[in-house]
């Protein structure tokens, strides 16, 4: 869809969209090109600036998703949360490329997935050499950044590693709001963000710790 | 010190080195040249690769650490836990080449911080050309990964992006042990990792979710 923002989701002003990624969430990474589409999961994902605000994601050499990112040049890093654990597992176990275990051209049509686009302004931010390709958006996540791709063709190559700059962010209200995560205490159980420990264990914030400044010795 | 290990603090094999990382925890890098030694916390981490075990890490221009692992061309990353909370919000917010509030020479002196060194056997591993300088490896962390500069200079210039091959990781078998995280209801609550959403304050994990796999929808 394109039109209006889904419920509850919110625009996350520029600077503050490295704070959705900053304590570290397993993330979808979802892009489109022509009349493909397609999602994965990366853990091996990290904010690489402020402002204008840049990350980056590890995608393997096999996945059909980095191939539409190196097409297009665009994609998305989506933060699921609890709800979307069995999603991002499955999306991270299986590939659109493989015949089995189904034939459905993308994990999104496999794993009915539904996902949503960014409003069409923001297109309008694209260079003229790159249109935008708008990569689908996760319905279900709790915060999108939506990225161009800046390429970097060695690093890509040799190390698997993408460098983007966020050009637009989202968030669900009920988890993020006035540029930052709310209180672990005050998100709903279902909506707290997953920290991948391997073959589908997740780790959850569960607990928070307000750090105090510790005072130098004396000289 | 050199010497034996700490107390609880074990080898982790080379491939399952990169699980340190995998769930987004704040890291501490450590680094020496010299008669130089320094921290700093670096929450912009993640693992880049399995076997060899990669990691990439961002470094501001302005730390005296970037500088020691620039002129040595070693790093470790130490995963603070609760208990080091304060320590790792103070290392990440002062700097050992500011004047105030001390003119300690590094902030392990300044901040009291205890360190050990890895067995001399490991700088065995090191090439002719790049000799090991040890780096200081943070007493009180949950877990060690001892790095070698992959020189990258664009990426280093232009995105404060370092690569590094991990030579050597331990871990504290409380808390991790026989190549994962133990459960997080089995870790006791100051052991645990941090995760940083800013400004001191950290999410903690309190909670696993084993997720599992969907089954995709029939052609």
């Amino acid at each position: 869809m394109t039109g209006p923002l889904p419920p509850h989701v919110q625009p996350v002003a520029l600077p503050h969209a490295y704070r959705l990624l900053n304590h570290g969430p397993t993330v979808l990474v979802s892009a489109a090109h022509g009349d493909r589409l397609n999602v994965m999961a990366a853990a091996w994902n990290m904010p690489l600036d402020f402002s204008p605000p840049k990350v980056a994601v590890v995608l393997d050499k096999a996945t059909l998703t980095r191939e539409l990112i190196e097409h297009s040049g665009w994609l998305a890093l989506n933060v699921p949360p609890v709800a979307l654990a069995d999603a991002t597992f499955t999306v991270g176990s299986v590939s659109a490329r493989d015949d089995t275990p189904t034939t459905q051209p993308d994990k999104f049509t496999a794993l009915q997935l539904a996902h949503w686009s960014a409003p069409a302004s923001i297109a309008g931010t694209a260079p003229p050499d790159m249109p935008m390709q708008s990569p689908p958006l996760v319905t279900g996540c709790v915060g999108w950044l939506l990225c161009r791709l800046i390429p970097e063709p060695h690093m890509q190559q040799t190390y698997d590693l993408f460098v983007a700059e966020v050009v637009a962010a989202w968030a669900d209200e009920r988890v993020f709001t006035h540029g930052k995560y709310r209180p672990v205490a005050d998100t709903p159980p279902g909506l707290r963000t997953l920290h991948h420990m391997g073959a589908g264990l997740f780790v959850v914030p569960g607990q928070q710790v307000q750090a105090s400044l510790l005072t130098p010795a004396p000289d």
